[in-house]
């Protein structure tokens, strides 16, 4: 019988979790540290956005997940920086000692070297960002109504969404969603089906690492729902009203005081810190490279995984940063330290491609399955199905398909809540956008 | 055919929304100002600030509420004084006429001239009430499991609810469960169920409003939940670490990093607008006392009605802050103006009471209706039902009977999440007691 390992992993995302779940019952003493108390399921954050969701629907706390686990401890800290020599995770006021490290705490959004416009185009990552999108969302709204000016209530009633990958589509779509149906009937000096819905993408398609068909059918379920699509098209300028998007060679001046980032993926801070402890190499997003069996090069006893490592795929380009590589990835180094612990050969890495699918909106989706690309009610469905199935508790799965259910029938978003602080304000919304929160979790 | 009337209210809790929702049809432009944009079914509040519930299970979009009714505009604003004269209510940058002015912005807590307390001891009026107490709540956990010293873990795992009124012991209730059972297992340094709860009574029972058999049985529900009941005991003091409680002639001293505020009620500024615009009379906790028709003396046009009015019932005491009172209230101000604009009589008000109950934890509860008095299942089911009949919106009604008996039958909080900001520091925490917002709605 082998010694017990001390085995500390940091972040409870997809990653994280799946690791700490799959060394129950091992001889491993693992502790689970993040920043906080849950798990968040980050696919449907954009529905907590636009008020179909709420945060508890699609969260779940860390330690309720892990109770049956007497191995795995739960804390609830910031990792300062990881101390090598000494195998020991340094926190706020105490450090954790470690014989194997799991580093999974993911990515958020990067604003291609313009940090200063997050104030003006906050993006989505954690629960905080995703009420207050759904803040400033229903506050544009409100403040439409109050506008005189024909001018400016158009600016409050013109929603720009950067970035065309799932994200920003699913955003897009479930903006237009809120503004075509859900708030029909509920403003009396103008008609909410009015708003514009503008999607901007660099690429020449949206969804452009999917299959072409695929972003196809996800442009024309857009349109349907008259979105305006501008591929080929770079944000050069974001401010309180205003958006600069250059197109080629003509530059478009959108009035709007609504701009929701969806675009560039930079590495949590983390990874720099893995790379000062063990001088490993980041990529240019700060994603740690790493051996294919996950390990930091030369440290087999530290591996990075999820959003935040950087590994390559079978086609030679690095692992896309989705839920299902970064449970795999979990999965696979919690059967590593198994097959090591009982002094079995070990494999590399290998990510096996499920599909990947993108919903617009209600009844539309698109997926591409192994090769079967298909779209429509039958995707929506599936990935309904798949979301339903990933969600971690049985008791959500329920909750969040009578929500479903509900909102589907009756075009209803019920959590439109405007919170946070009094918005009677408007000048108050725009200095809120000084304490959004961007950091990744843990 | 009479001209139509423009009818102000301020105010979208119980009592506003019932008059708005009453004067749909009629000869009336009404106008709904309220510093939110949702309708908060505050009874259910404690659910939230114990992780029961999401808020947006008992809030609901004030727009959505009145979409059908043409006649009715809601606005997202805060009253900053009356113009009687002009018959206008005066906003930020506007201001709004009025012919019949309705004012119904409640009430919140009051720290017996000790506002400085709040800042350890915060008391629930709005969601964020609820949030930053159920953050509180939860992160004390997380502190205990921190702690190495006994005592001060013991300070963690004590929390303390001053005033024994149905709020004060539907939160010892829930706060009692949420230790005894929903956290079971889920720390591994100590048993959530060793936690103490205090609940702290001036009075010589717990409901001292109620009759004394139910204080009784609410006494011995408590109890078996473990909650200590201190009665006849005043706070004296209220610190970072603890609380002063006098009893009799004894001074205890409670060590304690969670002190929770369900006493005293202080009536809504914009009594004091009121009064001073109308030259109408405050009682002692700052409500407006009123004439029979609800009217401020001398100024027909003007209405004070829910918890803001004070009038007396049969018994020549005030009417309490109570829903139904509210709902009767705002019901009775409309049918009063629709009499008013065909020439018909009109009547006194008349509170039609319907009984009182509360409720302790997991299938217990107390209830007085009619003076038929009973506790136990029967009394909880009553208050189930009750409780559901009044939530406005059928889709909140079923999801929140589904989230229950989800609760019910796992014992499960699902809701526990520590959101605002990341709390990893615990010195954190205690600084954001001073953003707390104790401000009564609109």
């Amino acid at each position: 019988m082998a010694a017990r390992q001390r085995v500390v992993i940091i972040g409870g995302g997809f990653a994280g979790l799946s690791a700490a779940r799959a060394l129950g019952g091992g001889p491993f003493d693992v502790t689970l540290i993040d920043r906080r108390n849950f798990h968040l399921f980050q696919p449907l954050l954009y529905q907590v956005a636009t008020g179909g969701l709420s945060p508890a629907n699609i969260s779940a706390p860390l330690r309720a997940i892990v109770k049956k686990q007497q191995n795995v401890n739960v804390l609830l800290a910031e990792v300062q920086h990881i101390d090598v020599a000494q195998q020991r995770v340094v926190l706020h006021e105490e450090s954790v000692p470690y014989d194997v490290l799991i580093v999974a705490t993911g990515s958020s959004h990067h604003y291609f070297g313009h940090p200063e416009w997050e104030r003006w185009a906050p993006s989505l990552k954690t629960i905080e960002d995703a009420t207050d999108i759904r803040r400033r969302v229903l506050l544009a709204f409100e403040a439409a109504e109050r506008e005189p000016d024909v001018a400016r209530r158009t600016a409050w009633l013109t929603f720009v969404i950067v970035g065309g990958g799932p994200t920003g589509i699913e955003l897009a779509g479930a903006v237009a969603e809120l503004a075509r149906w859900t708030l029909q009937g509920n403003f009396r000096q103008f008609d909410p089906a009015t708003a514009r819905i503008i999607l901007v993408e660099g690429a020449s398609r949206v969804l452009p690492t999917y299959a072409p068909v695929l972003s196809d059918k996800a442009a024309r379920a857009l349109k349907q729902l008259k979105v305006e699509i501008h591929i080929d098209s770079m944000v050069t300028a974001i401010g309180e009203t205003s958006v600069s998007v250059r197109k080629q060679d003509s530059e478009l001046a959108i009035a709007t005081r609504t701009v929701l980032w969806a675009a560039g993926v930079a590495a949590s801070p983390l990874g720099k810190i893995v790379a000062t402890a063990t001088g490993a190499n980041l990529d240019r997003v700060g994603r740690v490279i790493v051996e294919p069996d996950l390990t930091v090069p030369d440290h087999p006893g530290i591996f990075v995984i999820g959003d935040l490592a950087h590994i390559a795929g079978r086609d030679g380009q690095p692992l896309p940063g989705l839920a299902p590589v970064a449970m795999q990835q979990g999965h696979y180094v919690a059967q590593l330290l198994h097959r090591r612990a009982t002094g079995r050969k070990t494999r590399p890495f290998r990510y096996f491609d499920r599909g990947t699918m993108a919903t617009i909106g209600r009844a539309k989706a698109v997926a591409d399955i192994r090769g079967f690309r298909f779209s429509g009610l039958l995707a929506w469905l599936s990935w309904l199905f798949i979301h339903l199935l990933f969600i971690i508790q049985f008791q959500s799965r329920v909750l969040i398909l009578l929500q479903w259910a509900w909102n589907y029938t009756t075009r209803n978003a019920p959590a439109r809540l405007i919170t946070g602080r009094e918005p009677f304000s408007y000048r108050q919304q725009e200095e809120s956008a000084t304490d959004t929160e961007g950091a990744p979790p843990a």
